[in-house]
């Protein structure tokens, strides 16, 4: 039995303290963004089931909301917004200047049972920088990442910073199945499994590979193979960069970090803060997802979780962005015009202003004014 | 057969021209909601089938966008905002005092076929005032409907204001049948049909009784009832405040004013601009819409259509928003450090900067400054 009054399962409203505190944090992204030369689009909320599985499609399948459209076509709402851009640069930029920089604030959807914290439709803010594989392109991505969370009002955050090819340059001679075991005990952090598998010690290390700017040095030692080497050269010169944006304090390298989607080709990155047992953001390169759309194009962005920056600015006090000045406009019987009048001279200059709908004493005025949290009464008599 | 690059039928995708526009306008709307005191929330995009069903259910069930839940529950995607806004303030709110000023930014979503320039997911800007029935509240609503198409950047639209009570009292000693059949026929603008039904002269004007102030003072001689009299009476109070807040040189009086929707109860308004064939905004009083959510509240509040009113903008030629200061940031083979920080610094100015991914000379820099639609170039030697 669902209940007229209930959200549906992993959904939620946003009372309004909750929903300003959204609005203000999402214009500071997007304001950012706009600053570093991004630029917002819209995609639709709904996309054709084919479009959102071409890259990655089997593991998402499953966590898709499905509908059907009058001809009968699969329809599923967008899970994340890396493959929507993907189809829109694709089908509408493609004779753009490179590089693309792209930015959005948009609702996703992930069908999910079970997972206590986690939402089926939830927000996300980030960019796609699109025709630039190099280093520099990848600690741009990082740096606004660390950028936008501080001013999304944390001050205590940590971004995982890690490389698909590190342990991909490992694996290459192995077995495709033994690859996918050593794949799943390492994003699963089960070291048992990982140890009980036939593969060489080097591997069995990687879940232990996390640490400051020597973790890439260390890691020199077991990099017995080209791609495993110009990962630790990657990661060494977007930390370089990332030094001069004045963010480096703020990295830690773990390259056991395996990221959700199976369409990352470089360097992959989350973010942590104390009291979010889920990373608030997480992006990487994904230099092949653009050929599946038709044109081929090295790529690299970021997702940042809405709700869960919201959580993690509730556990870190950070500051409040709902404390403006508001008036409320009370009148006696007879004084409707003039309230009016007054009300909106308060609005012209800049004020929040709350009219009474009806005629009231001055003490009612100021009653109402305590009850619907104003600052200041201005009563006209 | 669907095109990977295709959206689905009746969903479009926001360019960035397009996008920074959209952005731009729905920020002006949420600043002025605020300045009258409306809060913003946010609902889900899905709601129980039966949540949106609950108030004149059997109109736009078939309109729907439907899918099942994880229990089998039938799920929809929101067709409107104010009937979730009555969820959320009889579920969460209902202890709040009252009158409650409630504002939204959404998409929504129809299923529809074969109606040129009808979006199947489009947004909507919104207000909802809960529990005050008396003019004065049905005043702000319209007032605060035409400063909104204002800061829009619309100069050229008007508003069209109606009554369904005035309707409503000449047809009430008709036969149920007869009166749907009445108003499909005003709906419709069909006088063939309407003439050839068997009911009073009076009801037969009605698609003719629009135009101004005077118009209410003509309708007196038909109105030969009291629901029908208050009605203008009502009109008339709502007319001499809107005189007050500036707005009443935008009304037309229209009586065969019939929205969408079955629950309006009180005045009823549209808002019209040339150039576009569908109304940019609409709304009006529905007193009996809450009591179907268990708490009894009178209610007025509209919705305003963002992609119409970007449409009319077009058609306007209205201001644009997207012209500000964009500064490239180039430099030359080893420069990069210095460019991350020069970046910054103007970032830090409040300045929109682009840099550069790849070290360029001058000549290159100018060339990708030009491209990128930036104003200004800063060259770091």
């Amino acid at each position: 039995m669902t209940g007229l009054l209930e959200t549906p399962y992993g959904t939620r409203d946003f009372l309004p303290a909750e929903a300003a505190t959204k609005r203000a944090v999402e214009q500071r992204l997007i304001k950012l963004f706009a600053a570093f030369g991004y630029d917002e689009v819209v995609t639709p909320t709904m996309e054709y089931l084919e479009t959102l599985t071409t890259s990655g499609g089997r593991v998402i399948e499953p966590h898709l909301f499905k509908m059907f459209d009058r001809n009968n076509h699969t329809l599923a709402l967008r899970h994340e917004m890396t493959t929507p851009i993907a189809r829109l640069v694709s089908a509408r930029l493609n004779d753009a200047p490179l590089p693309l920089k792209l930015s959005y604030l948009s609702n996703v959807f992930r069908f999910r049972t079970n997972q206590p914290g986690r939402q089926c439709e939830f927000h996300q803010a980030g960019v796609e920088l699109i025709g630039t594989s190099n280093a520099f392109a990848d600690a741009e991505i990082v740096a606004l990442a660390a950028q936008a969370l501080s001013v999304a009002g944390l001050v205590d955050f940590r971004i995982s910073l890690g490389h698909v090819d590190f342990a991909a340059g490992l694996m290459q001679n192995l077995p495709h199945d033994l690859q996918t075991q050593i794949k799943t005990a390492i994003e699963r952090h089960d070291i048992v499994a990982l140890n009980s598998l036939p593969i060489p010690d080097a591997l069995k290390k990687i879940p232990a590979l996390q640490g400051g700017r020597d973790l890439l040095t260390d890691a020199q030692a077991l990099a017995d193979n080209d791609s495993s080497r110009r990962a630790l050269d990657d990661l060494s010169e977007i930390y370089r960069l990332l030094e001069v944006y004045g963010v480096a304090d703020k990295i830690t390298f773990d390259l056991g970090l395996i990221r959700d989607f199976e369409y990352y080709t470089g360097m992959v990155f989350e973010a942590y803060a104390p009291g979010v047992g889920y990373s608030l953001a997480g992006g990487g390169r994904y230099d092949n997802m653009l050929a599946d759309f038709g044109a081929a194009r090295s790529a690299t962005g970021f997702a940042l979780g809405i709700e869960r920056i919201l959580d993690a600015r509730k556990f870190q006090h950070a500051d409040s962005t709902a404390s403006t000045k508001k008036i409320f406009v009370g009148y006696a019987v007879g004084r409707e015009v003039c309230a009016i009048e007054r009300a909106g001279e308060l609005r012209a200059a800049g004020n929040v202003v709350e009219l009474s709908l009806t005629p009231q004493t001055q003490a009612e005025a100021e009653k109402s004014r305590a009850e619907k949290f104003c600052t200041d009464l201005v009563y006209v008599a």
